[in-house]
């Protein structure tokens, strides 16, 4: 990786420079990142990038590339200062794939003023865009309850954020991605066999219609047959096809044809997705292929997925609406000055109100497990009564000294996580409607 | 730049694999890339990210590391020719910086079925983010009427997507970003002051309220003014002092009191900035700080920013509507297979449709250059008539033989584009409310 100090506002430098000249940027501060609310009426969200903000601390260096770009207004004792940056301080922080709520402290960075304040762009852009895209497919993997979940929104977002964005995802619960960066780089697993494109190609010589496009015609069986013929030569009868290039019941004849009962899956891209998977079920039957899997994609949600949990569906495909957050495309997470040598400070400003002070949190259950409460608190404080509750501390070590702590979660941790997350939430806390945060988070002075 | 080859989604290598073992691969193909609508009733769209496909095509190459992850599922065959792989095949498109509107051809890839099939997911991407925001970007500076923009929504993008964002903005017209990878990588004007912190770190030891947090008080003023003194000694008397941590009016007092009537700007972040800004004028005004710039920031939109157009204000900073695309965050381009072998081909799905072919395209204007018609032909056939309207060719040559043409646009050159462009919509183009697209796209066949 290569340094990642550039992937900053220009602002928190002035800020640094202004800080160095006048002696103020040495003072112990705190800052935390919260989200005010949860966008869009949502009633949980998920913490996620926390590990990829541990990975890309260790990479923000000043080197002289960088130094040449911030000498261009800079003074040469703050250029001095950045040759020997490194962060010598400690973050705490909600573990990656904990749930959080409004004012949840998701992360609290503790050091001095000049080497806490640099790293505000970077641990926003992290913790707002995955967060965005966890929060968004742990909806969707809730609605698909227990069946197949596969990432497909690279195209439809930054080639850079696509990886990111699968393993967000796949943090929060899906099962696959087809972002080949995301294999390699994260581990996750790969997925993918064909488009439409590859049946098309098929077509070879063959002219249709008069205006001498080829669509539906006799002969498209043929070539739907062809195409099918060297994707199963080439990836095996396990294969997913892709049945609805022409006509779906067509292509499920010609599928299974070709390839016997013994098929993978069909895929249907297109059209009313529940009759289309009743009808394909039923062909599917008909034809003796009971165990093919019918792979469903085209434009879902979670709401989409949620209205498709009656139907013979076995698997999902998810992009765009996965990699724009469904709506949400940034966890509007903000990173605030909340202590100054060890005193609690706060902006005063209408609508932004935030609250002063390095703070703890914990969250309450029930002996069932189900959550009732989170409540915040000042770090200096004593942890609240439980009142019989059972306590579970939220945030955690993952920065001591500058260097990451032994331990923190992998994304297997963050998966199982998530995973007990959703099932301590309140029942009204999975419902896909607008509403209030599935628990109350009450704020201790 | 490392190799872009697994920016992809892994069925591009499937079909790759299929085809080289049924002999397909070889087939002479044209992949186009088109919108079939502009998102949220726009009236147009920006074409961005060309620039950035051409640069990341020279490194889509597969190295020994690509080759292992897709060994995973790939034949020997398939891993040897991509071991070779270099795109080799032409692709004429619009303009960077140009509009466009449903179906408008925005890129034509040329080439074998292997070659261009493997290009899908990462022309899409770069292609679908950078329009995205351009085209969010020039309704935000049509809106500002001349304005200076600032573009600071980094914090809320994914850290690698940030500066491509920058680069959108600035193409599509913004003057300035905070990012500092984008000033760098891009040439990008940066810009940026300081935040509240800065002003809240100032606080030092002051105590305010019974419950320890120091909010207004009678000290405020003095630690804001301490602050605006560490700036100004830091960054000169032309900075921009952000004056609404406490109260703007005090804020604005102190810092003409600190400053003098020659200081640079003021900003305001929070608040009903219509009536701030004239507030604020007013106040400058009888300090005599005439000269004194006003910015505002703070969950501005193109409304929000139109709706300010009769104020005092000498500057927008833009950040979270920007980087989301102001509710469009994917321009949601396909790229489509449309013609084999000299041949059309078309998929028939219902809501799918998509038109076969090879095509050019051309836009009419009257003399006066206000456009009137967009016309969609195939490559092959002569070029429409006129009746009378200027003509205006809109694909160029991008690539030849796999090699970048010379010339292509810089982002000085896009930058004229899209103004241009915007000159030359009819009125209705311009507005902001949801409606038809600009001028009407004919398809000839």
């Amino acid at each position: 990786m290569r340094s990642t100090a550039l992937l900053t506002d220009q602002y928190e430098l002035t800020m640094l420079a202004a800080a160095l000249g006048d002696g103020s940027a040495h003072r112990r501060c705190t800052f935390e990142v919260f989200a005010r609310r949860l966008p869009n009426g949502r009633r949980y969200g998920v913490v996620a990038g926390t590990g990829r903000l541990v990975d890309a601390l260790a990479h923000f260096r000043f080197e002289e590339s960088e130094l040449a770009i911030v000498a261009g207004f800079l003074d040469s004792k703050t250029i001095d200062w950045l040759r020997d940056y490194r962060f010598t301080g400690d973050i705490d922080g909600y573990p990656e794939g904990e749930l959080y709520f409004p004012g949840s402290p998701i992360l609290s960075v503790r050091g001095s003023f000049a080497e806490c304040v640099l790293l505000e762009t970077l641990a926003l852009s992290i913790l707002n865009h995955d967060s965005a895209i966890a929060s968004a497919a742990a909806r969707m993997v809730s609605a698909a309850d227990g069946r197949r979940m596969i990432e497909m929104g690279s195209r439809r977002a930054h080639e850079l954020a696509a990886p990111s964005c699968s393993r967000a995802a796949y943090l929060a619960g899906f099962d696959a991605t087809s972002n080949l960066e995301a294999v390699r780089r994260f581990g996750v697993p790969g997925a993918g066999t064909s488009a439409h494109a590859f049946t098309l190609l098929h077509m070879g010589m063959a002219v249709g219609g008069a205006d001498g496009v080829s669509k539906y015609s006799a002969a498209d069986g043929a070539h739907e047959a062809a195409a099918f013929r060297g994707q199963i030569d080439a990836l095996g009868i396990g294969t997913t096809l892709l049945v609805d290039t022409f006509d779906i019941t067509q292509g499920v004849a010609t599928a299974i044809a070709i390839a016997g009962p013994e098929l993978g899956g069909v895929r249907i891209d297109s059209g009313d997705l529940g009759v289309l998977a009743r009808q394909v079920r039923d062909q599917l039957d008909g034809l003796g292929a009971t165990k093919t899997r019918i792979v469903v994609s085209g434009d879902l949600d979670e709401y989409a997925i949620a209205a498709l949990r009656a139907e013979p569906v076995d698997a999902y495909g998810v992009g765009t609406s996965l990699v724009t957050g469904s709506g949400a495309p940034t966890a509007g997470m903000v990173y605030k000055l909340v202590e100054v040598d060890g005193l609690p400070v706060a902006k005063r400003s209408s609508h932004k109100e935030s609250r002063g002070g390095t703070k703890k949190a914990i969250r309450l259950s029930r002996r069932t497990g189900t959550v009732v409460e989170e409540i915040v608190y000042p770090a200096a404080g004593n942890q609240p009564a439980a009142n019989g509750f059972e306590v579970r501390e939220l945030l955690a070590p993952l920065v001591r000294g500058g260097e990451p702590v032994d331990g923190l979660p992998t994304l297997a941790d963050s998966r199982k996580l998530v995973a007990r997350g959703l099932v301590s939430l309140p029942w009204e806390g999975l419902k896909l409607s607008a509403g209030e945060p599935a628990i109350p988070t009450t704020f201790v002075n």
